[in-house]
């Protein structure tokens, strides 16, 4: 027996209690069963949103939702600006450009994050702009982007804000009506700690001016179609009920810890990790802003990162990810989100101490560890 | 306790075994352990479909796969015959419409099928038409369409026969290949005894032409690029990890029984359920064709279906379905797909008599049963 570790940054470990709750026989989506408990996941939604406005759920994964954003709120022939600073920037510039609309990039290194100011300056360019999309956490590259100070600037103008927090919702904080956000996005297998299937759009006022008048093309993935049958507690097409069955469960989870709790204990387990990367030696992806979901780590010279994975996997039976696009090969990431706690840290690290010996990199045993505890042993 | 019955045509009653399937610890999907379930997944659909053409899954209700096999083979402008016999052949014309196509409808009453004889002389009609969009099992009034009989009416058109088989794959016989269908949509929750969320759409060489001069805008229901991903055992985007766990487990179900024998199963369970109804002196919703998935039963004149609905659930803590759009208040539904034997029909006819009893109608107790197990007693 080796036991499996899965510290990929999503998807992310399902807690026995939720699996088990989805396990539960099948109930019909138009009950008084499901509408009693869509009732209560339409509330925790909001208030893990942190949001007064509702969640719309689409049965697909993230992906899915940011589509649903974008044809819902905008027409052929719109400007959008891209805030691009890893893989996922280029999902929103591929979505955007399969529907014909000008994409703008407002681009930042790799590892780096795009400042607010230089989206003010692109919004002064592009005053026709009618939205900008942007990743909260960048997964592929491990940074936290400054939502707060994105949506101060583009506020005053006729864009709206359009978040992807697939993988920072019930991670990093995201205030999204004090911030003035205007479209958040998430995913269920990341911080939710769900199997993946369900994605969510919230969207502010100002959002909701935007669907008014949208012109794409949209059918599954329109918002204003399924928030109508959200208001009378109801699916506008068959959801996903299993992983609804889940949702109710992880949202009283997170409630009983309190969001402002699940945030620290994220910081907390990310500066950790972080720590605990180098006291090895090892360089970290992010060169600002880490993120709280993940810790990427850049491979030491000379080394493939996509043999780290290899060996994670095949010494130690720990799935964590690779570099993606032109990452691939320098880059390896740890997940550290959802049904995460200290001692998963220090086993992640553990390993990597394991594996970094096993392919030659001299390796102080204990180093990792040692810094990680000293992070956990703080007050 | 009062113990909980699903009968309505969809979602479907998930096995216990599935419900543990899927229970198991979440696994990462670019793992070889994703690809050893896909690979095998993969070969399962095949079979099931009837088709040597892979079959492409899309994290979605069975809508969304609808909107795939539209966007996917269909350009601007282009006309598409939608044969419609019920609620379902609405869901092709919005569709259809929602990415302006011009739509010619080839309609029969609801409760009746459309001949293949008048799809053909619409053809001949509309020489300009690029697709035919059908249901194979019309869910809304309990058709079965000839499937069969249209494809090979179409097969020598430009067209390309698009049919929806969400209630009919895995239920009743639809020889993909053999047939010459051209695209076959099914989901999760019905024949496969899976929770909803998972949908597929299989082409045929002369639909992939189709695909290779698309021209509406996609992203996320893109069939050629989820194929890609499929030839390499992946997935485009993150897929509903656990519900695919579950398909392994329900393909390899369905195996054990034998495909032939799931249809024959089915076939019996609704010829038992209809003679069992008509005993009751209640009439059929469907005139002809009846699908082996469900029956729809006109409520007895006087009475609304809706209280039909409402007693089988207050009463006896069973779920059936009601009439959708025109046919609400006066048709009900019973579902006998996936995971349903004899005795299933039994307790649904059963309780029929209860809750017509309740209302006021005269009933002769036992009569819908006997005539049931008649059914069953055949050889």
């Amino acid at each position: 027996m080796k036991k499996y570790y899965l510290m990929a940054p999503g998807p992310t470990p399902v807690p026995s209690n939720v699996l088990l709750a989805m396990a539960q026989p099948m109930i019909h989506h138009r009950t008084p069963e499901y509408e009693a408990l869509f009732i209560e996941v339409r509330a925790g939604l909001k208030r893990l949103f942190q949001t007064t406005r509702d969640v719309v759920p689409f049965t697909a994964s993230g992906t899915g939702s940011m589509e649903a954003a974008v044809v819902s709120t905008l027409s052929p022939g719109d400007t959008v600006l891209v805030v691009r600073a890893g893989k996922f920037g280029d999902r929103w510039e591929e979505i955007a450009s399969a529907y014909g609309l000008t994409v703008v990039t407002v681009a930042a290194p790799f590892g780096a994050t795009v400042p607010a100011e230089q989206v003010a300056h692109a919004l002064r360019e592009h005053r026709e702009a009618r939205a900008v999309l942007m990743q909260h956490s960048e997964s592929s590259t491990g940074v936290l982007h400054d939502v707060k100070g994105i949506a101060a600037v583009t506020r005053p103008t006729d864009a709206i804000l359009i978040v992807d927090a697939v993988s920072s919702l019930g991670i990093a904080d995201l205030s999204m009506d004090a911030w003035g956000v205007d479209v958040v996005i998430a995913g269920s297998q990341k911080g939710l700690m769900l199997p993946p299937g369900l994605s969510f759009c919230a969207l502010s006022d100002k959002a909701w001016g935007h669907v008014k008048t949208s012109r794409l093309p949209k059918y599954y993935f329109d918002i204003a179609a399924e928030h109508r049958a959200v208001v009378k507690n109801e699916a506008h097409f068959t959801p996903a009920v299993g992983i609804v069955l889940g949702l109710r469960e992880v949202l009283r989870m997170i409630e009983a810890e309190g969001l402002a709790n699940v945030f620290k204990r994220h910081e907390r387990l990310a500066r950790a990790t972080r720590s605990g990367v180098e006291a090895l030696g090892l360089e970290l992806f992010a060169k600002a802003n880490p993120s709280p979901a993940l810790t990427a780590v850049v491979a030491p010279r000379g080394m493939d990162s996509e043999a780290v994975l290899a060996a994670y996997s095949s010494s130690h039976n720990i799935t964590i990810a690779g570099g993606q696009g032109e990452m691939k090969g320098k880059v390896f990431r740890l997940g550290h989100m959802g049904h995460v706690g200290d001692f998963d840290v220090v086993t992640a690290l553990a390993a990597l101490e394991q594996v970094l010996h096993e392919m030659g990199y001299p390796v102080d045993f204990g180093a990792a560890v040692r810094a990680a505890q000293k992070v956990f042993a703080e007050r």
